[in-house]
């Protein structure tokens, strides 16, 4: 018996296999099902994929519906690595199904942490029976796999969802890990998400596409990514619904079915909240921000001011220094390539704790030009520990928001000694 | 009689108005030509143009081969301020024009500082009498209004080049101001650029064209510039030289003269000094950086993959830190959009000191993948004050340079209290 919003059938084992410098530290995961599973993923766009990203892309295509496990290592990328990287990835996975006593093409790998070292696949291989006997079920098993695929994260990150979907309960549990958040575009994101749904391998790609567009890619910049970011999902069918099969556009158009609906609210709600926890984790981050824009023609031009807006160092570093500099904010949003009347911005903020309460919003700008606001309630939205932005550039139906978190001393500090 | 390399017939003049908080810090500066000039200008690309930088498009359409004088503001930007901007530069262009006798629509404004603020314009018209006094040609009157255009800079950036055009002596000077360099694009960059040369108003904006595309945007990201960016040159015609027409093609193809050639090479030098002393007192910035692409198909190609390594916060806490961290700068190549092969990427760096010595150059990748370099030579290089990073992704012809700073705790001090 599981626990509650854990899906059933899948077990989870960690341990420290000698890639991190820190002795004892975690740094070698694995996530099993009982039974062969339907599999989904994304992949970075970068064009140093890493050797595991290319491995899991042909795995995948090879062998979509019969994948059984993941194996993910921190502490070293196995990226620009060259062909000994490849042969690195692939005798991990072979050494893993091996041991475990998989088929062929059933291990998916995911690496973090370092560019460009060779991977001590030999240190992997040889802690795989330790692996074995620590591999057990249940949330305790799961919290010490999130733990180990950390890299500079403070702080493991997990999300769970459960509901009812054709009158089955289904369960969607999510681990994952990030990193630098002032390009999100840079950070290393990995995430593991496992399911007990009964669904096709085409109905789960659909499904994470639809949810990461709303999650993780409101971390990112389209289409610019690291060398490694992977999510993947594994759903191993043995929540027993009736088997979801929809959309049959692959354009999401049509062919939608009420399982293939209640599964991809699951999952987008377990991919939204692993995404919002590595903003608030960022590296060094003091403040969660969020940056609604509205006003713009099409939902892609909002997303590209507001994500203009959520990389510009300037606005990051006021935004630390609890500076209302709304100003800095408006060059960003019109420094993003966007077209759009200056002159028909408003700008609103406000902030709270992160608890949840917000102060009252608060107007800075009005028909693009700075309104008599009182400096004093700007700046103690400024300081708040959440932060909410909100531009309105018009109105037009396009409208997009971006989480991010603001540029520290510590990002500083972290990056600049990352491989020491 | 001016000084070697100071162009004839100019004056220059600065004061405090009380812009700036600091007591006696000056903040308002003005060069004037004894006689009418003609002009060109480069603007910024930003939806935000500053009043100033409204004002000046303006005045270019209207009296370009008119103008006179150039006042420059630091402390306030005058940008994002609506209607209200427009008419206090406005009013600044006319209480110069009347104090120094000058017919209408021949004085360029520019401004830099804090973006949203109203500008108090009746302080700079309180101090035009004693602007007016302290007026006078020579370097130590040029070197002081290098001063005074100043914010976050920490020394004036000035440069001079002389040579011989169509046989005459011609002088080009001129004094800039930056800022953040992180995001070069969202600095604001002030550059104004004094010559004696006799040109064409078509000629000067050509040859600034061509200076500009191998400086000033050799440091900053294509087309995405801060509010107020703006490099204007003033060429009064004193040094008498045969009146520089050419080219006559503005996609310069055809039409070049000896004289335009001879002169375009004048006013790139001191653009691309300029253009690095800006680079070199980035905010906050420990280490000046050099970083060549070769091997795409154009040029276009190899500036998008130069800037994408040049803005890449990993890279730049990475430099600041003296970390080798080379796998950083390939993933930031790979996220640049541009298609390449990885595998054929060669990776060579060296490191020098700012009196120009360099180290002997390094390789540590070749065929896309890490050679075994030595480590203690590789950090050697990565710790010197200027570092200089060779990326050559293949056999096609096109090459770009761009050159930028790493960032430092001392940039997220600067940014984060900016207003305060």
């Amino acid at each position: 018996m599981t626990e509650p919003f854990l899906p059933s059938g899948f077990s989870y084992g960690s341990v420290h296999c000698g890639i991190k410098k820190v002795a004892g530290a975690p740094d070698l995961a694995l996530v099993l099902s009982d039974v062969p599973c339907a599999a989904a993923a994304v992949f970075t766009q970068n064009r140093y994929a890493a050797a595991p990203v290319q491995y899991d892309r042909r795995l995948l295509e090879l062998n979509p519906d019969g994948v059984q496990a993941v194996v993910i290592n921190s502490g070293n990328a196995n990226a620009v690595t060259g062909a000994e990287g490849m042969a690195a990835t692939r005798r991990t996975a072979e050494a893993v199904e091996s041991m475990f006593g998989l088929s062929p093409w059933t291990t998916l790998v995911m690496s973090t942490g370092v560019i460009g070292v060779p991977l001590p696949v030999e240190r992997i291989e040889a802690a795989l029976p330790d692996l074995y006997r620590r591999l057990q079920p249940g949330a305790a098993a799961f919290a010490a796999a999130s733990q180990a695929i950390m890299t500079t994260d403070t702080r493991p990150k997990t999300a769970f969802a459960s509901g009812i979907v054709d009158g089955e309960t289904v369960s969607v549990a999510g681990m994952a890990k990030g990193a630098g958040m002032i390009h999100p575009n840079m950070a290393t994101l990995l995430a593991v998400i496992v399911t007990d749904a009964a669904i096709t391998v085409e109905s789960l790609q659909a499904a994470l596409r639809q949810a990461v567009n709303v999650s993780f890619n409101r971390i990112s910049v389209d289409g610019d990514t690291s060398t490694n970011d992977t999510v993947a999902v594994l759903a191993n069918g043995l929540a027993a619904n009736e088997l979801i099969a929809g959309p049959e556009s692959a354009g999401f158009t049509a062919g939608f079915t009420a399982g293939f609906a209640a599964f991809t609210r699951l999952l987008t709600q377990v991919c939204t909240d692993l995404a919002q926890a590595i903003v608030r984790d960022g590296e060094g981050a003091s403040k969660f921000v969020a940056i609604t824009v509205s006003g713009p023609e099409t939902d892609i031009d909002a997303h590209r001011v507001a994500n203009s807006i959520a990389i510009s160092p300037l606005v990051k570093t006021a935004i630390y220094g609890g500076d209302a500099n709304w100003g800095r904010i408006l060059a960003a949003a019109g420094n993003s390539g966007v077209t759009f009347a200056p002159e028909a911005a408003e700008l609103w903020i406000s902030g709270g704790s992160s608890a949840g309460t917000l102060l009252p919003t608060l107007q800075l700008v009005g028909n693009g030009a700075p309104l008599a606001f009182d400096e004093a309630e700007s700046s103690l939205r400024f300081t708040q520990p959440e932060l909410s932005i909100d531009l309105r550039l018009g109105t037009g139906p396009g409208q997009a928001t971006v989480w991010t978190c603001d540029l520290s001393h510590d990002y500083v500090t972290i990056n600049g000694a990352y491989r020491t």
